[in-house]
């Protein structure tokens, strides 16, 4: 199977990249096409890659432009015809790559998959999920930014895909969880009220509202939102966990007795860390296109990227998008009752 | 200053109720009128009351009902006349108080200040707002549950609301965020957009977008937001912070050393827990209503009552209710401008 990297995108620039992309060849039988600068790209492989790896393990192919963090999505594509971004979705389109991976600027990585690969026939909306750490298994929740005002079809949609995704974690028939304020049918904006009846109607495994608290509780293994909400909602998350994290060290640091105590529980908190960061867990796919693109943080981590490629492959492997398709169709009669 | 206490609502019973109003009256120079069953009250007020507290600072006022956790609200005030909710309201409407508080159904509550005192002039929907923790001074987020559908010239108002009672935390000119998914103006959904023009052609101290990773930062004062999203921010937050405090043990618990270092931490992690405790910081006002309610968590504990009780003494020493009838006043022709 072959990934397509964006080597360019990212905060930490292509060394981390392809630091993330040489982890994932190594754990498995994965073969990673960079994207970027050809000579920088070579030069940083040159010294990165151990004895061990094939050459035709990784590869690489040129692309003369980036699209920068804080360049407007939109003019970036149509201006950069030859940025890694738009080469990594190529290949995708071309089929000489399974899926693409990019940590550059989100908007743009959306744009080239959208103009690269199309629309899925029958999705109104692609949009963009996101794993959220709970205390049990991790829950997919969609969307997260992509489309902030929705109507129900749309989160009827973001259902469908949200729970073929949900299948990389081997979940047979996710239960799926409507994001509420209240937990009884009823309770909600318009917007959730009549989601609700579609759901409710269709062939999917949903279990009604879910709140804001029971998201982290693992309850359910899809949560269901308009991309405003979702979008809040994961930074929000991500704000909390850093602010919490700090203001517990703010406590520890008045004592040294509670000093003493963070050192000798100090792994703990390591692995409480990378439990709470949404890095681990690799990027956030755009689902609704012909074919697979994972959105990754600018601030990926070699260890993060090389989770967003492996989760690429397993996308693949789940064939993700025949069960997008499939389970549009399965509903399609449904939804039109419900209209 | 005369509070009346709703001393019959909440999980924990009549007991933790008037434990608050007993802590209350202990520290400050407050009146508290329980409101619930005499019988009741009096027995527990006769074993809980010690010398210190003179019989003028606590007082009961019979209410022969009590609403249920979990009645209809809308119901439970059409039938229940007599109900402790009520009563306390009707001895704010009657000026017997100056403000109720209660930590029973928190739908009844909303209902019966707004059937008792109606609604302020120039207000199209009362909130709620709540107060949330952050690395710096609390903030203020409105709505949080009371609107889930609205439109900009609610959200304005919530503006205004939420600034005037930011007051109480003796901020003089409170910085508005408006809630959304990018800082830059144009992001959002329609609502956040129309209000972003509103916010921003008016007298408030409005600095613009703020993103759901800045919520615990602390760099404002208000934040606004629709119901329905204000809601999900606030129970996300409650149950991460649960979730992400169980995660860390369960890392803890896996080795002896974390163990030790969490037992000599533990002051802190108590420390960390009441400043990230909702609670703590008393009630959720609601705004809107001509006179002052506080709607408690029905697991309030007597320490929780005690601050919300406090708090509405705050609000009624601060003139909360006065600055918005001026707030809303001063931009009522802003907001002709921009409608």
């Amino acid at each position: 199977m072959q990934i397509a990297l964006d080597a360019m995108g990212g905060d930490h620039g292509p060394e981390e990249l392809i630091g993330g992309a040489l982890l994932a060849v190594k754990q498995s039988s994965l073969q990673v096409t960079l994207v970027g600068n050809q000579q920088i790209l070579q030069a940083h492989l040159d010294r990165l890659r151990s004895d061990d790896i094939g050459s035709s393990q990784i590869q690489i192919v040129h692309a003369a432009e980036v699209v920068e963090m804080g360049e407007s999505p939109v003019d970036a594509i149509r201006k950069k015809k030859d940025s890694s971004v738009l080469v990594a979705f190529e290949l995708v389109r071309q089929g000489l790559a399974d899926a693409a991976v990019s940590a550059g600027n989100s908007g743009a990585t959306m744009a080239a998959a959208v103009r690269k690969l199309g629309r899925m026939e029958h999705v109104s909306r692609p949009g963009i999920a996101s794993i959220f750490p709970t205390l049990k298994k991790p829950v997919v929740m969609m969307d997260v930014g992509a489309n902030v005002d929705c109507r129900p079809q749309h989160l009827f949609q973001f259902a469908v895909m949200a729970s073929a995704f949900s299948h990389i974690f081997d979940i047979d028939r996710p239960r799926i969880g409507l994001l509420s304020i209240g937990e009884e049918v009823g309770k909600g904006n318009t917007l959730v009220k009549e989601t609700y009846a579609r759901l409710a109607a269709s062939s999917l495994n949903f279990v009604g509202n879910v709140e804001g608290r029971d998201v982290f509780q693992g309850d359910v293994d899809v949560i269901v939102c308009d991309g405003f909400v979702g979008n809040i909602c994961l930074k929000l998350s991500e704000g909390l966990a850093g602010a919490a994290m700090q203001m517990l060290k703010d406590e520890i640091m008045k004592s040294t007795a509670a000093k003493i105590g963070y050192f000798l529980a100090r792994p703990a908190f390591r692995a409480f860390a990378r439990r709470v960061d949404y890095a681990e867990y690799g990027g956030a796919p755009l689902l609704g296109v012909n074919g697979i693109g994972i959105i990754c943080h600018g601030k990926s981590s070699a260890e993060a990227i090389k989770n967003a490629i492996l989760e690429a492959a397993k996308m693949v492997e789940k064939q993700v998008n025949q069960r997008i398709i499939e389970g549009l169709a399965a509903n399609a009669q449904d939804e039109e009752l419900v209209i």
